[in-house]
């Protein structure tokens, strides 16, 4: 495979210094700006994408192999979650603007007035992921979100789109440009060096990254360990599970397969929400077989994004069919790209060595664990590490509440009939979950609420109503949602528009 | 100085393990109940430390040498606290409650039913705080948020009060069990090797902390290095500087001066809110002086918390004087209750070496800092570290749009014309900072916005009504704030509640 990655030069670590400093001067300059000014900011990145899709998604599709039509989908997704945010930070949730006027009487001795506002934390590294080159790349969530809540960005080309990652980041800085953004407020950096000077820079206050768990564990540690440390907002890796209860399994078995097959293989099995692991009912082997034979063939085959990828791929297999109790369903291939492979447990199996519901197989291959009986759900439920999505495949009707219990304690993103690929950008969103899917299970990084992460409290005591940033004035001179004396109110600050 | 401590045993790490595995269960058992029942644990807790009040400010009095008056205001401020916060979850702001309905027109793309609440961590393990025997140790705030949120706490008694925190503790355990709470959802241990055992169990799930750098700077890389690294909610240290303009200083300097004295030395200088450093105009010696010695002579002195705290007082404050360009200016002594001492420097020393501006002395000794033009403030403002508060005295017209947004980039929390030592608790609150104030700098330790440490998002997808948690179901039953589709609701959920 030959990318462009060759040939862009690697950024030295004088010239991420370089960006890191007009990155904070950037950030300096745009601190204070109203949020309509920002949002126009946002909303002249997303024109310019739009604008560039027909350059974009063919320069992605040869650098990542992925369906045009697939990345043409990625692009919308990535404009209108600039969109989205635009309008989010014009409404002013992030802000949690909070006003507590003095109160003499208040019940542990007089309160001064205290106003309290999130605050951009200053310059954000972010790691692009290969998987998706628009979405969760150069100008993805991370970068939207940072930028949204007020911060700079310097983002970390990834490997396996460098060509298509330039130029993105070409386009997102001029379209700044051209809105009269400051200068240095988004660049892009390439390069293993450059990527871990960027954590370590002291001038670098927090780090988006999506990626592999070993790649992930290593920079939050390195984040950790620096003399001021910085939070590391990582996803990392999670296997997804799917609990299909008896009456399911029984009532549309097909269906069910027909649906995780679909799921499991979408984007050859590249996603972070791939489920790679389903547990049903045992079943006659030869009929479900066959069943996932012709509902695999239907899928269009290409080669994985990049050939570290390929390589993590064969490895996870390998080690996985390696397993004593796990046996070959349906074996693939090692082509260019490669068929997929399902493999087979059993539940007795797994509880003797968890390790099909550990380790997670990047790429087309799925484990099938078969059980006896329908209690085993919520044991083989805590035997789970951390994961990004868990899903349930039961009747309308049935009751699952401590599968539901055991599920929601594990993951980030609970399903009931459906599957986890899909991942809408939203206001409820969550994609998150307990470690190892991610090294801060409290933050998400799709939806509104990734904003949030990139920002920290201040508070002002007894400030003068001139000297006051204007989300805290008492006119709400940016007409935003805030929360007076324990109240929420209208955006016009009037008394009727208390929601509590 | 004599305690209780020779004479209470420290807990085995066997013991913890037992204590963390009933918090477990505990947690479990309470995790779903509906918040008004929640509230009246923390409500039982309050009455329980109101009844128990004339029992424990002496034996508070009698390890901590704090002034009666001054305990009896730090136990009120604690019961207030528990109140407010059984309040606040009633309400349920802390839920973060959030329905996106299903939405075919979405504009990216068909948009499932998503709703994400907040759900509680866990297993909390609290440290806690020499100087606030009630406010920051056993039911202070990291407890009666953590407690708030629906976590289990297993609180480690401070080595300066072990007598006063296990009896705190036995009210605590008591009036929980008297409320019908879960055996096991609160318990303390005491001893340093707990103490580490308890960041390392597997079970705990997030730490709080309020202590020294060293300590905490230690706990903290021990909960990043855990297998599955947890949050550390860790309160380290902070020199709280005080910068007061020529016009200020011009007008009302006595004034100034006997506040700044005042909030200096309450509490014998061991508030982690000491103003330990001011930045004032050059003056006259003899006068400022005199008007010191008048105003620090009021005060009443004891020893100070313990042993361990007066070695480091004695340390920091040696090490800050050995600084060839800071003088003496007034000179305590080395009593079991030492008088006040002040230091003093210029800005043009600090611009060459900024010590002054890092080393916290816990206990009663200050720094002055004399500039020559106001213009320094900024420059001098640049050289802080990470603060919990940074206050400007200055006439009321005056505008330092520079300085202010100078100080906000450094604190959590900035005053005007007022002192840090008082820390409300609110709404609006934020008791944090940035890195080493704090080693969570988006978080508070203080006010109702501290209950949402310890929680993490769960979203649930295209869920039945009868499987959702109660929080997101559309009936809202427990009545609590939410955001529905972009909207603020009011807790009936009604459409004319909308908020934006």
């Amino acid at each position: 495979m030959t990318t462009t990655a060759d040939v862009l030069p690697t950024t030295s670590t004088e010239q991420l210094d370089e960006r890191v400093r007009a990155a904070r001067t950037g950030y300096e300059q745009a601190r204070e700006v109203a949020p309509r000014r920002r949002a126009e900011w946002l909303e002249a990145i997303a024109s310019a994408l739009e604008e560039h899709a027909e350059e974009l998604v063919p320069l992605a599709r040869e650098e990542s192999h992925l369906a045009t039509g697939r990345l043409q989908g990625e692009l919308k997704r990535t404009v209108f979650q600039l969109r989205l945010f635009a309008d989010e930070i014009v409404g002013g949730e992030h802000f949690a603007a909070t006003i507590d006027h003095e109160d003499p009487s208040w019940g542990m001795g007089p309160r001064p007035d205290i106003r309290r506002v999130n605050v951009p934390l200053g310059v954000v590294g972010v790691f692009g992921a290969s998987n998706f080159p628009f979405a969760f790349s150069v100008i993805g969530g991370d970068s939207a979100s940072a930028l949204a809540a007020g911060c700079a960005v310097v983002h970390k080309i990834h490997e396996g789109h460098q060509g298509l990652g330039a130029r993105t980041g070409q386009i997102v800085t001029e379209a700044l440009e051209a809105a009269g953004a400051p200068a240095g407020l988004f660049s892009t950096v390439t390069g293993r060096t450059a990527g871990q000077a960027l954590v370590d820079h002291p001038l670098v206050r927090a780090i988006g990254f999506t990626g592999s768990p070993a790649g992930g564990r290593a920079l939050f540690d390195r984040a950790c360990r620096r003399p001021v440390p910085i939070p590391f907002y990582g996803e990392l890796g999670s296997v997804n599970p799917v609990f299909v209860t008896e009456r399911a399994w029984a009532a549309r078995r097909d269906e069910i397969l027909a649906g995780y097959a679909n799921a499991a293989t979408m984007g050859m099995g590249q996603f972070c929400t791939k489920p790679g692991v389903i547990v049903v009912p045992a079943f006659d082997v030869d009929e479900v077989t066959d069943v996932l034979r012709r509902e695999l063939g239907t899928k269009p085959l290409t080669a994985l994004l990049t050939p570290g990828l390929r390589e993590g791929f064969d490895t996870a297999l390998a080690a996985v069919r390696a397993l004593p109790a796990v046996d070959d369903l349906i074996v693939g291939d090692d082509a260019e790209a490669p068929r997929p492979t399902v493999l087979i447990t059993t539940s007795e199996d797994v509880r003797d060595d968890a390790t099909v519901l550990e380790r997670e197989i990047f790429g087309p291959a799925t484990v099938i664990i078969q059980y006896r009986s329908e209690d085993e759900l919520e044991e083989l439920a805590s035997l789970l590490g951390g994961q990004l999505t868990a899903t349930i495949q039961a009747e309308p009707d049935e009751r699952l509440t401590g599968l539901v219990s055991a599920l929601h304690a594990k993951s980030g993103r609970v399903l009931w009939n459906s599957w986890p690929t899909g991942v809408t950008v939203s206001y409820a969103q969550h994609h998150g979950g307990p470690y190892p899917a991610t090294t801060a299970p409290a933050t998400t990084s799709v939806g509104t609420a990734s904003i949030g992460r990139f920002m920290r409290p201040v508070a002002y005591q007894s400030f003068p109503e001139a000297q006051l940033p204007s989300a805290l004035r008492e006119a709400n001179p940016w007409a935003i949602a805030r929360r007076v004396d324990g109240h929420r109110t209208r955006k016009s600050n009037t008394p009727e528009g208390e929601a509590r």
